[in-house]
């Protein structure tokens, strides 16, 4: 019995016919057999069409694994741009010699995911390349979703007096994969959180909240993030370190590496501004887990940091990784 | 001065906005630094989605690149489902010290292919993985297509009476990809015959024709195809060995390296059926390199190729691989 893929699993014979029908057909019930999915578009929406890669190692870690994070990471790109997930694909590139049972887990952790975000993985592609010529698996989703056509945001429908908001603890995610690759433990465990956050998004649209911006944390952390939405607006943005959600976990794993929270990616967190009387009622709907960080004042593009001991320092983006292949 | 990519330049941070900025979104100026790409679809279009992932070894070979590769081949899966390109994603995985002006001609490649295509590259990503983690790059892109109402290809439209017809010379693509490999070369020298085929199905659709089934001939080659397109229909699929075209190259490469014509990829060709009435002005639209191969009769889902002795043999899907890697 074959356990493990080999490179004929790639080839487009038998060997390939075999791979889809029991384990990635198995998974995706709505991927049908031909070059591409067939969809109608609901009558006065706009498109949103995004893509991803996911090269994060170790593939299982606590609170997620790569199929997961593949599915969650395009939902969350839709997610931002105010738009309803619907089609999702799953490119998958196999290192020869991956056992079949890890990828029969992944493609079912990614048809769960979907589903939870009420997306559907609608085609995909399996490539397998030689041993030694990748490391293990590597996962592209691309997803169209739908969007209203009131949708419009972006860094620069940012204002001066804006209130910035966090939906949850920094850096989790990164901690997390960090702790599975070094093989060390938390107690109690610290999963990723690695979540779909279109449900939160939909919860802010309907009740009438438009944010100026919203983005996913991911690489690069809160602190990067902050620093590209500032760059070149007449803005600046302050970031309260007291008010900063931090897990303690978190906090000691950052003391004990050297890493800084501010620079730790997440993948189920997102920054958003809104205006002072919005505040309240997006903190009531993200849940207990957000918090308000921070505001905007009129300025140069610089986002500052005012420290629990009253100091105040530039935050710049990263020059260059911190945390290698944490998605 | 930096030439190569670093594992930073996959951060999120300062030298991935370096990256993006000189080459990225040089090459790609429909490509906007938010988490994805906003279309309107045209009113009383249906959408097709489709996702491939290329790890093609050499990278540059007679007539094409991965780059090259990676757009023509998302077009064909839209133009295999009667659908216009319109929108590409660009997802790339490079390993650590790929060269930058490698990477720069690539991305230029893509741009130029879509062009041709008359798609847009709209959204993208870029994620960098450690010295020996992947084999130089891997480059995902998916496509939005967009179909008449009147779409409906598939292999269950075919019927017996229909004529078999491919649009050009067999096998060009892997021999010329697999001559790279080697490092030998021919002459004239044999390029790829990677191409967009939307211009060739725009050129049929437009006069009316309208096939059973399009497939492109990819991996696995024209014999695949046929025995998967044949497979579980009351259907046999009859391939004349004496019009099948064959380059005297690729014949002579076949003999040379043990391949099998009608096992070898292409990666700008493709087999359609239309009934007899239309077999003349189908080959006239095509050009002077299609080509009248066989034709279907009822029967019980095989392939057979009549043979130029007047041989008769099964046609069946190969296990596993013959070239691997191939796109």
């Amino acid at each position: 019995m074959i356990d493990k893929v080999l490179l004929g699993h790639g080839s487009g014979g038998a060997l390939m016919a075999d791979l889809l029908k029991n384990v990635v057909f198995a998974a995706f019930p709505d991927v049908q057999p031909t070059d591409g999915a067939l969809a109608d578009v609901p009558a006065g929406m706009r498109l949103v069409f995004t893509t991803d890669s996911f090269v994060v190692k170790p593939l299982f870690f606590p609170g997620g694994d790569i199929g997961r994070l593949a599915v969650n990471g395009t939902v969350n790109d839709l997610a931002m741009m105010g738009a309803e997930p619907a089609l999702i694909s799953c490119g998958l590139i196999i290192e020869e010699g991956f056992a079949l049972d890890d990828l029969r887990w992944i493609c079912a952790s990614m048809s769960r995911a979907a589903m939870e975000a009420g997306a559907r993985i609608v085609t995909g592609d399996t490539k397998v390349v030689g041993h030694g010529e990748a490391d293990s698996i590597f996962i592209n989703t691309s997803g169209i979703g739908y969007a209203q056509p009131v949708y419009g945001f972006s860094p620069d429908r940012v204002k001066a007096g804006d209130v910035i908001i966090v939906n949850g603890g920094l850096g989790e995610h990164g901690i997390a994969v960090m702790a599975g690759r070094l093989g060390v433990s938390f107690a109690p465990e610290l999963p990723s959180d690695s979540a779909p956050l279109w449900p939160q998004v939909k919860a802010l649209l309907g009740a009438g909240i438009v944010p100026g911006v919203m983005r996913d944390i991911t690489r690069g952390g809160l602190g990067s993030v902050a620093a590209e939405l500032a760059a070149g607006l007449p803005l600046d943005y302050h970031l309260r370190e007291a008010c900063l959600p931090v897990d303690a976990r978190v906090a000691k794993a950052c003391d004990i590496w050297g890493f800084d929270p501010l620079y730790v990616a997440s993948e189920g967190r997102f920054l958003l501004s809104v205006g002072p009387a919005q505040v309240e009622e997006t903190l009531r709907l993200l849940g207990p887990a957000a918090a308000s960080i921070g505001e905007v004042s009129a300025g140069t593009g610089r986002v500052f940091l005012h420290t629990t001991v009253g100091g105040v320092r530039p935050v710049r983006p990263l020059p260059g990784e911190m945390l290698p292949r944490i998605c």
